[in-house]
Parts: C-alpha cells; structure tokens; sequence
C-alpha cells in the first residue's frame, strides 16, 4: 500500500497490528465460523487484553476510554489491518453497530445515560444494537415509513411496532431503537434483556455469518420506556440517525478493505504454490490480470476513502464524497474478492479460509446503507439541479 | 419465455409442472435449508410419487425405468421448470451429480453392476457421488493431476489417496471414484458405507448449502475393489470422465436457468410491492433496467443453451459450443441472479426465499468444471489455432 | 458459425457471398473512405451486376424486381456475409436506409408511386432518404415532439420545419419526410433535387464516414407537396414509421454482426502474426481471453437475432424480443468490435482496416433507434405490468 | 472537484484557466477540425501571447523559458482545465509529444544541442516529434524490436528504417529518432524537413484528427546524421526512451480527465434541457445514474493519478503506481466520455462539440503506451513475484 503521507507514528502502528493480527488473532479467527459465543467473547476479552497492553486497542474510542482517538486518516490505516480477521474489530473495538452507537451516545447522552449505556458498551461488557429497519411496508432505504409508534402512557414511552434485520439483537443488552411518535421521530434506548415487551422473534437465516452480527426480527408488544431512557429529544430521531450514517459508511468502508486484502493474500499465496496444467497458476497471464486488477481496484478504493477521511478530520461536509465513496468501494470491493474467489476455484467456496465469509459480507455491503441505485439516482439529481461541476 | 419451436406436448409439461413446482414443492422448499434429511428423503418419496402418477418424472431417464426420455431441447423447458425450487431436482430425479452417474453407469456397466449400482440409483433408493477433485498438488482443473493410486494387491484394487470436493458423498452409496494405476486412469465403484478403506473426513463448511450436495473431504487408505466393481476397463477413466463432461455442463446451464427465473419472479414480485421514498420501487427507472436486463440475459442463456441442446440432439459434437456457453451461462446467470439480490435488498441476503442459496450455487457454477479463465484461454487456443471462422 | 438449421441452399448461398465479397468488393473497399462519389457508384454499378449474373443479389427485395425475397432467418446468414465489407451492402443493395425505404413504399405506395419512386430506387438508379428526426426541441427518441408542419394551401401541402441527422439525404433524390399536420402527421414524398423548398443545410461532420449515409441538416422553407406525393393517408404517419422500425432494427443486427466478424477477422490474423516480447500475441493468455469473448458474444448476438428473425418468419409480434435484441445485440457487438481494436493495436485506430469504421458505426448503434437507455426503461415497465414471466 | 490540499495559488490559477479557456479558446476550438494549419498556428501564436500576459502559460516550462515550472500536483489542476478544449493545451504549449520531447531535451542535450533544437521549441517556433514505433515486425509495446538501424559510414551515422505511428511528424521540424545500431540503441535529432534521407511517407489515415498530432508514415533512407546531433550516448537509447515514459503518461492522465470533464459538462448541461417523451432527461434515473457515475469514476481517476504525482513530486519511484494509474484512468475516462456521449445522443456523434473527437482520443489512450492488458499482465508478474503486500 503506497498511501501518500503516511507518518512514522502510523507505520508502526500498522507494523504492530500486523503482526498482531497474524500471530494472535488469525489462528484462532476459524472460531466464528462456530456457534460458542462464550468461548468467543472469553477469547477476545483475553487478546483484548493483550492488546491494550500493547497500546493498539480502540482506534476510535476516545482517550479517556483507554482508546488511541484517531483521527480518520490514521484510522483508515488501522481499520484496514484490523479487519485482516473476521475477528479483529470484536478484539479491537471497532466492530459495527457498536462504533457507531458509541458514537451516537457520546454525542447524546445524558450523565446518567453514560453511566448506565456508554461506559459498560466501551467497557466491551456490553453490546448494543441499532433497530430502524422495518419490513414491507415501513422503513427501508426510506427511514420516514417509519411504522414504529411510540405512545405517551402513564407517564412512559409505550412502543409498539415490527423491526427486521437488527445487527446482533440476539447478543445485545439494549437496543437504541428508532420509533415514530406524535412529537416526531425518537431515538429509545430499550433493554433488550428481560423486558417482556422487546421480543426476539428470530435469528434471521442469511447470507451473513457472524455470531455477533446476525440480522434479527423483533416484535416491540407494549414495550415501555422511561423518559429517562431517551436519547436527546423526542422529534429529532432522523436527525441523530443522520450522525451516525457517513462515520459508519466511512469505518465500513475501512473494514471491507481490510477484508479484500486479506482474500487478495489468500488468492497470492494460492497461484503462486498451485499448479494446473503443468504450469504454476502465477505464470498464467489470466491469473496474472486478475491479481493486477485487484490491486488497482484496491489501490483505487482506499484513496477515495482517504479522501473522504481527509475531508471528516477537516471538519468539512462529506455528503456528496460519501456517498460517492459507498458506491466504488463496495462495487470495487465485491468486484476484488469476486476475483479472488475464482482465482483460488473451490478452497474460495469454502470456510477454510475466510474469504467465503468475506464475500458475503461485501455482498450486503452493496445494499446495506442505501443501495449502490438509490445513491447513483441521488448523487446524479444532486449533481444535475445545483450544476455541480465534474 | 419465447423460446423457438416447442411442440404442443412441450407447452403441457412445461404447464404441469409449473403448477406441480407451485403448488407442491414450493410450500415444502424451505426444508431444504434445515438438517432433517430423513424427513426431507421421506418428503421427496412421496412427492416423486406424485409426480410419477402424474405423468412428469424422469426427465432424462429411459423409459424402461418409467423415465420421459426427452431429447436435450425438451429436457432444458424440464430442467428450467424443475429448478425453480432447491427441492424440484431431488422430487423429479434430475439432480447433480447422479444424472450424469446414471449416464455414466449406463454407457459403461455390465448386467451384474446394472443391477448392483444403477436399478436402486434410477429408483431413488440409493444417491452415488463421482470423486474426482483433489487437493493441492493433485487433480483440479487438470485431471492429469491425479494422485490418488490403485495398485493391483491380492486379485484386487487397492487404493489410496486423498479426495476433495466429493460432491454429496456423505448422504451417498457408493462412489464411481477416478483414480491412476499402472495401467492408467481407471472408475473404480466403491462401496462408501461400512467401507474402511473409504473414510469420510468431514463435510466441508462451505457457500453450498444443499443437504444432498454438500461438498465432502474423504480419506482413500487401503481401499479394497473387487474386479467385478471396475467400471469399463482401467486405462481409460479419462476418457469415461469426458464422456459425462458436456451432459452434466448443459444439464447445469439448465437448473440454473430455472433458479435465475425463479430469483427474478421473487424480484418482479417484490418490486411490484415495495415503496421507497413516495414510490412503487417498480416505477423507477433504475429499477426497471435491472429488471430488464435479467430478461435480456436470460433469453440470450436459453438460447445458447438451447444452441448445444440442438447440437447434441443432432449428434454432433459440442466441444466449442459448450465451452463457450458454459462461460457465457454462469456469467450471466450470476449477473441476473445479482440483480434479482440489489432488488430485493435486505430480503434477498436472506433465506426466507431461495435466492440468497441459489446465489451461491451460482458463484460456484462459474468455478466447477473449468473456472471461466481456463475455458477462455482454452477456446482462444482453439480458435487461434484452427483459425476459427468467428 | 454454428447457427442451427441452416439448409444446404442457405450454406451455398453464403459461401457464393463470401467468396465474391473476399474477391470482388474487398479488394476496392478502401474507395469507401475518399470523396469520389462517381467513381464510387460506378464501380457499384458494375459490381452489382457481377452479384445479379451470378444469383446473389437483393436478399430483400421481391423476384419480380429480381431480388431473392429471402425469409429472415435466411436473410440473416446473407447479411451477414454482405456486410464483412463496408462496401458490400451498397452492391448487394441491402443498406439502410433505401432497405427500410422500399419497404415503406411497398406496403404504402400507389401504382403511380411506384413507377415514380419505388421503381428507380430498387434499380439502384436513385436513393431516398427518411427524415424524422429533429433537433432540439424537435423529434427524437419521442416521435411525438415532432415540429415539422405541413399545412393546406392552395391545393398543396406546404412544410415548413428543420430537420436533423438526415442520413444519406445529401445523395438521395427524394425523402419520406414525417410531418405533423392539422390531420395528424404524415409521410411526404419530398424532392430533393432541385426542390427550392428543400434545403441542405449542411453534411453534419461525424463519427460516421460513409459517403452514402452521412447524416445532414436540411431546413424545409415553404416546401410544396402534391397530393399525389403524400404516402398512404395523412394522420397515420406515425404508423406507417412503426412499420419500418422491426424490419429496420433486424436488419441493423445483422449488418453490424457482419462487421463484427470482419473484426475479429482482422484480430486473428493479426495476433497470428505480430510478436511482441519475443511470443506471438496469439500465445499469450490475455489475447486468447480476448478472441474467445469475440466469438462467445458474437455467438449469443447471432441467436439473438436469429429468435426475432424467426418470430418475423412465422408472422409473430416482435415487440419485446426486438427490443431485447437490439440492447443486446448493439452492445455485445461493441464489445467485440472494440477487443478486436485492442487487439490490433494502433493499427485498429487507423482507416488501413475498416476496423475502425465500424468501430465509429458500431457506436452510433447503441443510441439510434432507441437508445439502450430508453430500451430498458420500456421492456422494464413493460416486464412489470403485466408481470411477464421471465 | 474535491481535490485533497490545494493552495490558493492553486485555486486562483485554476479559475483564470477556466475563464481563459471558457472566454478565449472554446470559442475558436471549431478550427481544430479544419485544416487550415497557418491560420491556426497565427491564431495559437496570438493566444499563447495573452496567456502569457496573464501568467498562465507553460505549466511544465522552467521559469528561465518563462514557464511556470509548477510541481505535479499542481500541475494536474492546469493540465485539467487547459485540456477541456482540443485546443488548450497548444495555447498552454503543454502538448504530446513536445511536452516529453522538452523533458528528453533538457536532461540530454548539449549546449549546441540546447541552442539548436530545445530553444525554438520551447519558444513555440517549431514542433518536434519522437519517432520509436515500427510497423511489424519493428517496435511496438516492444522496444526491442526495433528494426530501424543507424550505421556509421564517412564519420557520421547513416540510418535505415521505416517508422510508423510518429504523431505529429508531418508539422516537425525535427525528430528524437530511436534506431539500434552496432553499439545498442540510440536517440539521434534528425532534421525533418529538406532532409532527402527522412521521407513522409503519408499522414496515417486514423480515429485521431488533430491536426498536430496526426499519425505519420516515415522511410528513413540513407537518412545521415552529425555525431553533433546525437543525443546523449550512443547505447543508452532505451534508458532515455524510459526517462520519458512516466512523465508523458501522468500528463496524459491529466489531459484526458480534463477532456472527459468537459464532455460531461457538454452532457449535464444537454440533459438539463432537452426533453423526451414529457420529461426532461435530467428526471430520469437512467440519465442521473450515468451521470453519477460519471462523477464517481472522474473523481476515483483524479485520485489516481493525483497519487502517482504526489510521489513524483517525492521523487520517489512511481513504476508500479504509474502503471496501475495508466490502465484504471485510461479505462475508466473512456466509460465516462461513452456515458457522456450516450447521454447526448445523436449530437454526441457529431463534431458540433469536441465530445466525438474526444471519444477517439481516449479510445487510443488504452492502446499508447502500452496496451492495458500488456501493464495488467506486467503488473500481476511484479506483484506476485516479489508478493507485493495488497
């Protein structure tokens, strides 16, 4: 990787967390293919220990947290080695939805709120989920069909509602959950442990595969939320959602690089020892373009999220960038590990490796958060009404 | 479907077995993702059944063993219609990989094997597997590879070696297993039940989830065949492998065709439905060109299917052409499976329908029997050579 | 070529063409590219009756005008073989627009007509060109915009309008010129030479170089029509247009297919040949990959166009598989035609082959008759209103 | 354009740009399609004048030659806004091939040499030509083919030879002559007019028309030269021929995203006005969607090739980020010019705007300087051999 402007400080970094990654973590990374969720969260409180001792852990989490509170350049190179593994970012702290939940607490919550939902989560003694998506006919790319209704009684927020594809519900302990209400949008933070009215009607079966990533169906049934229990005010939910959707596009961004790199070294590794025809696969110019266009797609991905990256740590809007971003890094990205998959034939079908895993993710990656047509039709609208210059 | 030329007794099976796929082995499809093979087999007895009373089953069997006998152009209106569920194939005895087996068994075995090994396959009382991959450095895409070994021990085969990929060997009977001797390549029948020669490693965890295709890792250690289990005669195993090659790549192009449409209906369906943003996703242009464009490309891979179905009616060799629509089916496919997925967004990376599984049986499609890049160059080689009309 | 069915007339047919478009019309196709448009019409004059004497003239046109009266399938083989040469289908007389044009006036004109406009021009004495479309704020993809006027005045129809990207119209002698009127619009049979009404603007400066079928700018100034020179009835004019639009469209196929071939006759020969890094061209991976996606599209383009000619043969509509076609089928060829220029290197960027000439028309398809744009919206929502099967 | 870290040097150079090139140029860029080369060379002499009397001439010149000798990355924003008129960078005097013939000159030449040849061309009193590519079997991606060969006899060096592809020839005065001879390859300053040894064969008949850069046919016969005007050493030709390469590619680079930003201007500003079946084309999603994408690969190639410059302007190496630069900008510039030119439709076609001339000039940009398949092939080699970290 030739980013330009990298400084020392960053390369160790990235020499560290290497290393980290492919002596710690990566031989144990066949564990998420399981489905001993107490074996995995033992495992990585302990490699998360290593890690802090080591003074690589938190990228993003602030200083006070124990975290290294990077700013998006630098943080585009951790993501990046941290994402080598399926496991990284749970050993790391840098996993979806949790960093962009913490993010939106740190920016939201009351003293309490902190106390209670902010400090256990960063603590990694807690996980949390996001929940605004709704089946036909409520919210999709469109949050305003929120379909979610949460209703004053008795002095508390009673919601009831149908929520669809919710990350990690299933090992969350609470839910910052996005309802409608008669004073507008509103961001709920529910116990999702022990409350009869959030009910987890079932693990979606999916493409996805991650023990703490699994998209869930939840029923809301009269479920009741204390005044206290609200994150900033009822009326601005679409709002704070917002917050989070360009910081959270950017880390995923990030992390789906991490992934095609590690496919692309798989893919390396493979063709150069694998033999056909009595020639190495590496000296097939077939095999050869293959890996000379994952290289340039990579190349290419990283420096528009840098851009991107850039623009965030200036303080300047992201909005056209980003969406721009979404649209080539997940499409360059499937089109890398697409690659990388038929170079390496049948071992890339498997889970022997976690390539296979890493296609399907970077599949979702060109839906989730607004598909790649819904971005292409508002970039181009945008572009056409104010005249933006290409 | 406009397809040339189908005879009135074409347009009837194609309309009984849409309503028998509709009404009869949909609703039970979802048994496919679950792990109860015993009632899925119990299940697949009885709807066999049904379709034998009606007059559809069998499509490539002979009819002395109550099969339709179609011609290839007949069987692809079969195979499409028979695979627009996961279940269809396994009901109506047009599955991968015993067609072919069957194929191969009648083209080459003697009375004693007819009866032995074809009678309970043809009949759905036994499943067989074809075990010829193998992994890194033996046979993959170049079969010339084979490791594994029969020597000739006591009056018997004995054999050894290491077995990859074995498509459905955990849930099969026995096995036409290729592998090298002095006298050259042979197809050995090998008992896979109470065999300790024929040891099953594991069942690989992999993209491919079909309880009876599940891609398998097997152990050949002092593997006893009798003379009497040789199929045809040693020496020529890769000869007897060509012969199934061409038939078992068309009958592939033909299921997933019928999975391409069955994604695109769920597509058609869904958009139809869905809103976004104030709008039937079904009004927007970006939404009708994605629609459009799985019509164009499935009516163009029917049509190269349909090429090499004629051809191979008539007799005449398809080498070209069926190379050529192996490349251009599963590219296709994958591309109009794709779309069916970024229309149907968070649904279609589930597996309430069948699309997200028949995206992965088609991924593989464009590696199993040749990846794309060894037939492209292969084809340019020819074409180049022979100076090829284009 | 492996098209299905071809008889032993149609093969003997095509290789007559082939070995007189390889002796007779490529030996002088250059001429193409200069100015000398009387040289050039002799030298066609000649050539066509060379074609006549020898029975292969007018795959189109009706016996009684000496024609072949070809069905489509058998057109399609024709056309094919007609077009490898840019010169070709001006001697075979089967180019666009007078094809389309004597189409038009068979269905429409009357005795009189046709001893004044059909006659000479299916003797390939005259040519006619067909002016529909308009620029800015005119008639384009939307016949409806049409502005051109035709208004009564003193027993004559008078037109005034602008029309744009007339091809051919500077060598034709007379145009079916589509008008609005306050009856509806209209097909006159306009003058061309001599008519003060008619004015030639200019010969647009194009991609598009062919002496015969440049696309010019013509302003109608109080232009005088006599009822005896108005096509059919006044107020169907959009009809008849349609009438022309498959026949046109089909053959466009087939025609650009011809000169896709002729391409990838041109690759071949020269990667057989050209060495670079001391390997011919022809043994490297890449070019092979190159060559056999020329021939896999090239096929799949041919089918295409094969299923509407069929469906044309047998009196179908054609509606939705022409649409289908032309997407395909223009883009496909783009594809080949632009592997067979990177394959030739800077040579395929000069005239010394007519590589790049067809390179330039092969463009120009994707946008006339319908851009691919405007195609796919159509068969969209087309596909989803009436749910057709896919 | 979001560019990362521009000065306001740079901001205010790039707006006079635009308005001069906006004001002054675009308005007679019609006389590039002419061929009245005197006028144009008077009209260029005046503008160079006004350019120069605001400080914006000579991006690339040293200051002692009144150039403003800018680093690459600024040198990018110039190169851009003085290339989106065919015209510009002749003004600008930043043009192929004098650009890297200066650069050649400047570190090879002797003070005569400096005198004689660099002086009048920097001045813009003559234009210079490099002249390596043969016909077959000579020089093509291949350097060391090289047939042209250069004997010394009677003291000075005689050449033989037949040069093919020398842009621009025809309007040298002089050309930087590549020809092997007994002591390696050599760059010898051959005098191009009354020279009775080099002889114009013909202006190449090409996709490409600017009327200084036409593709010229040269024999070199007996063609003598001074040992005065060989430049730099007899031996080290290759070695100088690569000098240039990196240079002339990235400012290739930069002028093809200029073009292509200019042809999506021109499609923006069509698409906002014209209207087609009751809709402006701006409110369809197919039109926005080609326009987003436009937007998202120009920004992804500005990136590229911005990183390729800032690593120049570090002197550090750029061989495998050049090379990965050179195939993604020159495919991905050609997809936006073909949206561009498939949004204006039949005007797009024309030479009415510079869009059509500017789609033949990228189509030869992935062909110069090494095919695309010629750098993938290269760049998969390099990275597998040395397993570059992806």
């Amino acid at each position: 990787m030739n980013m330009y402007g990298h400084s020392p400080f960053v390369e160790k970094m990235r020499a560290d967390l290497r290393l980290f990654v492919d002596e710690r973590i990566i031989p144990h990374e066949a564990m998420m293919r399981g489905n001993d969720i107490d074996a995995l969260e033992k495992l990585i409180v302990q490699l998360r220990a290593e890690a802090q001792a080591k003074g690589i852990w938190g990228p993003l989490l602030k200083k006070e947290w124990g975290g290294l509170d990077l700013n998006w350049r630098d943080a585009q190179v951790y993501l990046e080695e941290a994402s080598r593994s399926p496991l990284g970012p749970n050993v790391f702290h840098c996993y979806a939805p949790d960093g962009p939940n913490i993010l939106t607490l740190e920016a939201l919550c009351t003293p309490e709120q902190r106390e209670k939902y902010l400090a256990p989560l960063v603590a990694g003694k807690v996980r949390a989920c996001f929940q605004m998506t709704e089946p036909h006919p409520g919210a999709g790319s469109d949050p305003s069909m929120l379909k979610t209704h949460a209703t004053r009684r008795n002095g508390k927020w009673v919601i009831n509602g149908h929520k669809w594809y919710s990350s990690g519900a299933n090992v969350s302990s609470f839910s910052l959950l996005l309802a409608q209400s008669d004073e507008g949008p509103g961001i709920f933070l529910v116990n999702t442990q022990n409350n009869p009215g959030w009910r987890l009607r079932r693990v979606i079966d999916s493409l996805h595969h991650n023990p703490f990533n699994e998209p869930c169906e939840v029923d809301l049934v009269d479920c009741e939320v204390e005044d206290s229990d609200v994150l900033g005010e009822v009326g601005r939910g679409f709002e704070y959602a917002q917050l989070r959707l360009e910081p959270a596009r950017l880390a995923h961004c990030m992390r789906h690089t991490g992934r095609a790199v590690r496919c692309v070294e798989i893919a390396q590794e493979y063709v150069n020892k694998r033999q056909s025809f009595r020639q190495r696969l590496a000296d097939l110019q077939n095999v050869q373009s293959l890996i000379a266009d994952a290289h340039i797609e990579l190349n290419a991905a990283r420096l528009v999220t840098w851009q991107v990256a850039a623009l965030m740590d200036e303080g300047k809007s992201v909005k056209h960038e980003s969406a721009m971003a979404k649209v080539f890094v997940s499409e360059a990205l499937s089109r890398v590990i697409d690659r990388a998959q038929q170079l390496t034939g049948a071992l890339g079908n498997t889970h022997d490796t976690p390539l296979a895993g890493f296609s399907q993710e970077v599949r979702g990656f060109r839906i989730a958060d607004g598909a790649s047509e819904v971005h292409r039709a508002a970039i181009g609208i945008r572009v056409l009404r104010r005249n933006v210059r290409p």
